[in-house]
């Protein structure tokens, strides 16, 4: 601790994400990325922004992007707001929407920045157990003080919560904000976003990242989806904090990701396939694994500890995550990739189980 | 005011950045951007690192680019901070070292996103009228309760403090943070920035901006130089809102940028060159030019108000900046463009003087 660092930077615990290994010869299952590159049309369009304008500054309202994602949802543009990865949306929602003297629930075993964004910023908060089947239970989360945030799918569970149990707790809280993190929904059953809840309800806000559906987590962007006086109140929050967050190149790439839907439906459905077969695969091999609406699995083995296996993978260059800590000190969570990644993946678990 | 959103997006008064006029037939000398775009070896940066690895995220730490920035200011990479925007980096400084029971200090005219970071951290403030030629008076400054931020040259006077005043103020204020805010630092005499007091004094921060003198607005890339000490308190605020603010593109194109010495000096050079000649046509045509250190010029007509300066260039498409408040309604804002642009300012100038 320096003498120089205020309250705030004292009493945090940051956030610790995934390791990011540099090196080319690896197996990359640890942090949901995914296994495809982004759409020829990203890149194109890239390559068309590089150019002599990127002296100027980025348009601060970022307009053409908000109308391509409004126009995939059926949404209107002031339905959108638009953030530098949904880390930093869900970090602008914290501030806009949670008070340090109403206490917002969310799940005990979800997205671990959670307690850090309510840490940092004094929001109270109280954790939910899960169901033993690790689901989420929607009458936990009816008439919540302050607010309610939890993903769906949730992470690292990868289990999902349908949209008429999204809506019952949206119903359940009309006077305070319910935060539906949707990094992973695209891999969900028939893809089903709560997004069109955003036209019936003023009070709930869908969160959503380009990181894993839309192979964008090198260029850094998320979105939200709520009601026009959410989305001003986000509006109002990026305008105290950063006027430009995100820059050309991003919101280029971004709008031609949103847009080229027959690239993003075939790596989508590729992925789905190959997480039907890894599942296969591994319950084959012993493994628990729970019914996965996510581009990853979550998985316990009856026999073999998971530091065991995550460490044993890691000798060989391949990378899970595992977190180590109760309750899911028994579980390894593993990112889908291609399905040659996979095979390996396979063929050194084979020499472990 | 919307009953969903939080005290902190109530009390917020959110910066209204420049005008970002999307119109190519214009001339835009009212935002500070470089007249003169990146370095080609920036483009070649940014199209390399256009590939399939934009499925991945970027590092959480930069190291490659924190390397650049060190080497050409010969420090240490722990002594860099990087973030999305010298405005991020201004937001996390606030949430660093600034407090809300500690009253910081700076100048009355001064960059207008400093009240608003205030506001929305509740980190009281004390604002002190510059000298009557616009100048900051470093003993204002002495003994400050919770720090002290300036621009350095400051904005919009355009107006020079020394590094041996500088230190004095760091100095003065051994227990809290000084932040000096150089985004125009490269335009400045001798360029001299402050950046090596880094290593003298525990309590310096010195925050610079690509967006000016490297031509890289477009990007979204700022960065800070300080003790070990200050860039921890930085990267905890950073891992403790949003892990990876810098894209892949951007790392690569800010290296870049960095590291091309020789086109850096040629534009800033011309800038400079351009900018002595438009303030001795200034003068000639009867404006009152303050001295500027930066890439635009601050000016007052004893005969012609500024809102009619500024409105009657408007339409002609030439943009510049009209803040019209005390004490500075008298003055507008004008950035360096190219000799081309200037000359076409000109002309359109004469015919409303």
């Amino acid at each position: 601790m320096s003498k120089f660092w205020s309250n705030m930077a004292k009493r945090t615990k940051p956030y610790v994400p995934g390791e990011q290994v540099q090196a080319t010869d690896i197996i990359k299952l640890n942090t949901n990325e995914n296994p495809y590159p982004p759409s020829p049309k990203v890149t194109s369009a890239i390559q068309e922004a590089t150019n002599r304008n990127l002296r100027l500054y980025p348009s601060p309202t970022m307009d053409a992007l908000k109308e391509s994602i409004a126009a995939y949802y059926e949404l209107e543009a002031d339905n959108v707001f638009v953030g530098n990865g949904s880390d930093e949306v869900l970090a602008f929602s914290f501030m806009a929407f949670f008070d340090p003297d109403k206490t917002i629930l969310f799940p005990e075993i979800s997205y671990s920045f959670y307690p850090v964004y309510a840490g940092i910023f004094q929001v109270p908060y109280k954790t939910i157990p899960l169901q033993d089947d690790f689901s989420i239970q929607p009458k936990d989360y009816f008439q919540a003080d302050g607010g309610v945030i939890f993903p769906n799918p949730n992470a690292p569970t990868s289990r999902y919560l349908s949209v008429s149990a999204v809506e019952h707790i949206v119903q359940q809280n009309p006077d305070t904000v319910v935060v539906i993190d949707e990094a992973y929904i695209d891999f969900a059953p028939d893809s089903s976003s709560a997004a069109k809840l955003v036209e019936k309800y003023e009070n709930i806000l869908i969160i959503q990242t380009m990181s894993k559906s839309r192979s964008l987590a090198g260029l850094r962007v998320g979105f939200a989806l709520g009601s026009p006086d959410l989305i001003e109140g986000l509006m109002r929050i990026k305008d105290s904090f950063n006027s430009y967050p995100v820059d050309r190149l991003t919101l280029a790439g971004a709008k031609a990701a949103m847009e080229d839907t027959v690239y993003f439906e075939k790596t989508r459905e590729k992925i789905i396939q190959t997480r039907t077969w890894v599942m296969k695969e591994l319950e084959t091999r012993g493994f628990h694994v729970l019914p996965s609406a996510a581009n990853f699995v979550f998985v316990t083995h009856p026999a073999i500890e998971a530091s065991k296996i995550y460490e044993s993978l890691r000798e060989q260059h391949i990378f899970i995550r595992y977190f180590g800590k109760p309750p899911v000190e028994d579980y390894v969570r593993i990112s889908i990739g291609t399905d040659e990644e996979m095979e390996r993946f396979f063929h050194y678990l084979d020499k472990i189980v």
